[in-house]
């Protein structure tokens, strides 16, 4: 068993850097745009055999070191008793958004043991397949909730950012309904069979350090309160502001996620030593070519100077035409220039 | 003449904190909205009383204590011989965008005194009319590269970051052709009567810390340093990313214009003493109802703490729907508030 992601997440020493990449099983793989698969998502979720199948594509184009479950962060919607539908170039589409109080209480409290069973039977028949970890997420309250107040790709967040400020209880009961509803699905993950649990938080990049600290941080507490007290390893992601970093830190994870917006290492002395760091690979550079991929890649081992805890991945999710001999030369790259030094 | 503006680039007391607000000659106002100027913008600041009349608008709805331009960042491009279309919603849409080193080449240097008359004319009508200053604006070399190789509203500035990348030597001509005209114009501007000039780098954010300090910077010391030699009082204006900071504070601008994202104070700790700051406000507060919107302000005011340099306003433009009224609030509730205290 390839253990590096393991390892990188107790900050001890591997034989090399591990290698993931946010979004690996996914459109920069020509089986899996073969399969034309993202608009009947959800449908093949619901058949293990067939997610799974997605789950470890990529490892026949590139060795990473972690399979991460082919998944939505929307999946849970459906456990609530919302529908969704996923718009290929928009993301989950919710058949009926939460503008009021009121719409909060429409949400069914659900078992994710039972209703999304299928994913964690997905986890079941991996490790039974794959000797590297697989890897599970869950989307951070802040993300879940603009998906149901916003919808997908909000420019600037209006609707979730009004209501939170306008309706601070009814936003308390539904950001902690879902941190306490990824908890549940986080340790579900865990207990089939999951290495760690990445939890995204996608979107709260577009807020202050002042309303991350005031309407989500104590939220993020909830998750990752119960998910270390499960034992989970984890992983906190984030993308889009450098300045939440110390608040992310404070929030939990073992291993704090960070974008290309701040050198890795700056990012490392914010969050503290007693963290792994992840990340960091500006994604657009992998659509620029082998050659200046790589030198990004060399260019953030250099900083991290063969530190443990680092996981090597990009700083948000692969972009629609990432080539996989560049994702391959970059993973056997970090492998061997890691490898050397230690 | 109200000078609170100029006193507060100068880090100088006023007898209250100025206010203005990005975009606040535009689709906030009813009347703005009536003229459906948007689309044909470019053919109303060709007419310079037209545009002097929709500059002057915001005085009409809210005391601020000054009126920005009427202008768009891409009209420079008409200049250089491109043709331009303002798509309301999208942005402006240049008729041929740059892919290759040759087609930086394709771009005429142009004279903005000349090519960009009818901007100073706009600006001498004013200084006449108001009693407020002018506030004249110039794109930044990336903003300005970003709407000609990726075009308007780019996701992930996939196509302008792979150019920089890939072709530094073509990068360097095109991004020192629009610092060179930026600084011309902003120059011209000043002379005609424009009390600051603000430098706009909307999309520059998208840039993590080492690819701002190698690609940007050394165009953003050709523009400032140009602007202080003339004497031009400066803005630096970026949204997007607090890690950059302390790079824009090495580029320049008496006043440093930062977003939402990162406390005010601790901003201005970061830019240093010898810097003013102007920003800050959420413009999705502006939606939440005038009492939110003045708490925000409050917050802020509290940050700062009464210190010479602060220029109000909001981290990005205002947004579509923002009710003028609470504008209104929020200016005068800015001056009660700073005036009590001053």
């Amino acid at each position: 068993m390839n253990d590096r992601i393991l390892r990188a997440v107790r900050r001890e020493k591997a034989d090399a850097t591990p290698v993931w990449f946010m979004r690996q099983a996914g459109r920069a793989l020509p089986r899996y745009r073969e399969l034309r698969a993202e608009a009947g998502m959800f449908e093949i979720l619901r058949d293990p055999e067939a997610a799974a199948e997605i789950t470890t594509m990529p490892l026949e184009y590139f060795p990473v070191d972690a399979c991460v479950l082919y998944n939505d962060l929307s999946t849970p919607f459906f456990g609530a008793g919302l529908q969704v539908e996923m718009r290929p170039g928009v993301g989950p589409v919710v058949d009926r958004l939460i503008r009021s109080p009121a719409d909060v209480d429409t949400l069914r409290p659900y078992d994710p043991r039972v209703e999304m069973k299928y994913i964690m039977d997905q986890i079941t028949l991996l490790t039974k397949r794959i000797d590297v970890p697989v890897l599970g997420f869950v989307g951070a309250p802040f993300t879940l909730c603009s998906y149901l107040i916003s919808g997908p790709g909000s420019r600037n967040q209006e609707e979730t950012k009004t209501f939170m400020w306008r309706e601070p209880e009814a936003w308390n009961r539904l950001a902690g309904f879902w941190a306490e509803h990824s908890a549940d699905f986080g340790i579900a993950q865990y207990e089939a069979g999951a290495g760690a649990v990445q939890v995204f938080d996608s979107w709260a990049g577009y807020l202050g350090v002042e309303d991350y600290d005031r309407y989500v941080l104590p939220h993020m507490h909830t998750i990752f309160n119960r998910l270390r007290a499960a034992g989970v390893p984890t992983i906190n992601f984030l993308t889009g502001n450098p300045a939440l970093l110390p608040l992310m830190a404070e929030a939990g994870g073992e291993v704090i996620g960070v974008d290309w917006r701040i050198p890795i290492d700056q990012a490392w002395k914010i969050v503290g030593d007693n963290r792994g760091v992840q990340g960091n690979l500006d994604p657009v550079l992998l659509l620029a070519g082998r050659d200046r991929a790589i030198e990004g890649a060399r260019a953030i081992l250099d900083r991290v100077e063969g530190r443990p805890g680092h996981i090597f991945n990009v700083g948000h999710g692969l972009l629609p035409g990432t080539d996989p001999d560049v994702l391959k030369a970059v993973t056997d790259f970090v492998h061997e220039y890691t490898a050397v030094r230690g």
